[in-house]
């Protein structure tokens, strides 16, 4: 499940950092704006969530997803958004493809609207704080608590050889939260117990070195929108590990598989259009669907549809669907033929994130007796 | 036990390093010499160990570890000696007392011969890579990797609660061999599995990604210094676990306690003094110790203390151990005068000691597929 390990947070960028950016950007990448325009006060949630970078978006994803941290981005909120690429690799990948994912994970992000100059957007590998903090941690977890969450027992029942990775995941996801000291992480239901450790690790941090973490919280997102069924069975989840491609639509699939995949999207031997979801789940995903993409109610689409028979209906679908993924399409393949634009997004990204994540590390380091008692200003003082 | 997790490297440092080296020392901080006198020749071997920034170093851990890489050092091997403080916090250490540690654990070193301008001596939470190559290799180790080693059943046996680190500290272990490229390492036979996982990670991360590691191989160093014997029952190997303080010799102890610990030393009822480690292990212990610290043989000293009752000799041990270890402690409690001098060499070896693992973690990236296929080369090319 791509969304799966989903959590998030907002930044207050340092004018120190803002300085920095400004000499960074003062050159041939012109596509970012000034980051002037970046809210830079103090706000009282920061909002921390990830996204692996794997290869294929669904409406499913972007629906529960990305349009949720649109909206929080839209709203002025302080948000951090991870591309976990460090849990990826937690289940073997092939390194060509998953080079590649993360830059075209950020070219869909972008092209969908999250903008680099209000969200803090970075790849997680680039940070080398979150395995820092991960092995901090690690530390203070014990094996018992990782052993309970039911995410491991689930993952690792059908593998022979567990990985590691597998295993402390959750440890790593925990640093990636605290490290931003985020207030809200929205998740869905299946990781609510990864918040929980995460609260568990803020307070042990906290009671035994002294005050550093303020406790995350969840917000739960299993909302309308991140249960989208399958278009083939439409009891079932949207889900990118259906191994019947049509069960889905995908954000970058052609005007012609879309139409192709709702022409055959199973729904029921009544020909009217209405919304049912208990005994008409076919029709009634669709209406689903189509309600979200166009922001119109449900009722709407009903009356609008009248005298339509579902196979006609589907086509109204089809075509709402394609209108409103066709300028993201657009927007991303434009996007993806910059790739120097997209690096550059990762790396000030990064760089900011760094910022940050280093100031809560070395305070988790000197909480925890590993920075010799000097102050580094008072020997830099001395070497003048 | 302090050595128990000691394993070992010699760098070559690139020309660049050096000049930021120059730069660095440029200033007040006059005790290092100038890094051109360093080794710039890249040799066969690059050893590697560690050791734990815990408080009492005795004559076993002095002998049976520092004295042998003083050896290697003198050799001009290629030695990297880390502080490995993040092992350290696997298990709970008072905050105050660890970062106080770190401090005298490194006067400690240079006291007794280890030049940091020939020796890569560092404090592994100040280099980040080992925390960022240990998730990286997590994810290719598996459970039942970890399961089957003894060191944790052991550790782990008498704990109700078993922290996380306890488990998983065997692949930082590996990270920090691996983050130089080491070829060899000192360890005890305790510590032999370990390295066989670190070699099994190796050859694993090759075989799938590509060739990046030597394999490391294991110098078990389990040699008569490393064994030296308790005073109070000398069938046990000499320990700073062990309770009384009378069964050990620490290398800041008072000329009066080595006296009194000496007269208190547990031998027999035979005055004679004669080396027979069967059935006289208390007088041969001595013996052996006198021999090592005094660099006479033990023939030598038995024919010199002729005449002499077990309890005269008592008085020779003893001052042959102050003799040596005087200038020691002398030199000890001047470094740890000069704390920013102390902070400087942990500073610039960390400098160094990232470059080398820095290079060594980009390279396992690029292969896992974590480096996005652009050059950052290019793309600083092309903001020019």
């Amino acid at each position: 499940m791509i969304l799966q390990r989903s959590f998030p947070a907002l930044h207050s960028l340092s004018s120190k950092y803002n300085l920095n950016r400004v000499r960074y950007l003062g050159s041939s990448i012109t596509k970012l704006s000034s980051p002037e325009t970046k809210a830079c006060v103090s706000k009282p949630r920061r909002i921390f969530s990830g996204i692996q970078p794997t290869g294929m978006i669904h409406l499913g994803n972007y629906l529960g997803a990305i349009v949720q941290w649109k909206k929080l981005q839209d709203d002025n909120e302080d948000v951090i958004l991870e591309l976990a690429d460090l849990h990826s690799i937690t289940l073997p990948q092939d390194p060509k493809t998953l080079s590649k994912n993360i830059l075209e994970m950020t070219a869909t992000l972008l092209a969908c609207g999250i903008n680099p100059d209000k969200v803090l957007l970075f790849q997680q590998s680039m940070v080398s704080t979150h395995s820092e903090i991960s092995w901090l941690l690690g530390c203070i977890c014990t094996m018992a608590r990782l052993n309970h969450l039911p995410t491991f027992k689930e993952k690792s029942a059908s593998l022979k050889d567990i990985p590691l990775g597998l295993y402390i995941y959750p440890v790593l996801q925990a640093a990636d939260i605290l490290a931003y000291k985020a207030t809200h992480v929205p998740v869905g239901e299946d990781q609510f117990q990864h918040i929980q450790l995460t609260q568990d690790l803020a307070k042990m941090f906290n009671n035994r070195y002294g005050y550093c973490f303020p406790i995350p919280h969840a917000i739960v997102t299993d909302n309308d929108t991140s249960r989208l069924k399958s278009l083939r069975q439409p009891l079932k989840k949207m889900s990118k590990s259906d191994p019947d491609p049509k069960s889905r639509i995908c954000l970058l699939d052609k005007p012609e598989d879309i139409a192709m995949k709702l022409k055959k999207a199973v729904t029921d031997f009544i020909s009217e259009v209405t919304y049912d979801p208990e005994n008409r789940p076919g029709v009634s995903n669709l209406l689903s669907i189509h309600s979200f993409l166009s922001n119109k109610t449900i009722d709407e689409i009903c009356r609008e549809s009248q005298g339509l028979n579902t196979g006609q209906y589907k086509t109204s679908v089809a075509d709402a669907i394609i209108a409103h993924i066709q300028p993201i399409q657009k927007e991303y393949y434009s996007l993806l033929s910059d790739e120097k634009y997209l690096f550059q997004v990762l790396r000030n990204g990064a760089e900011t994130a760094y910022e940050i994540s280093h100031a809560t590390l070395k305070e988790m380091k000197q909480k925890l007796g590993l920075e010799v008692l000097l102050e580094l200003s008072k020997v830099k003082a001395a070497m003048q």
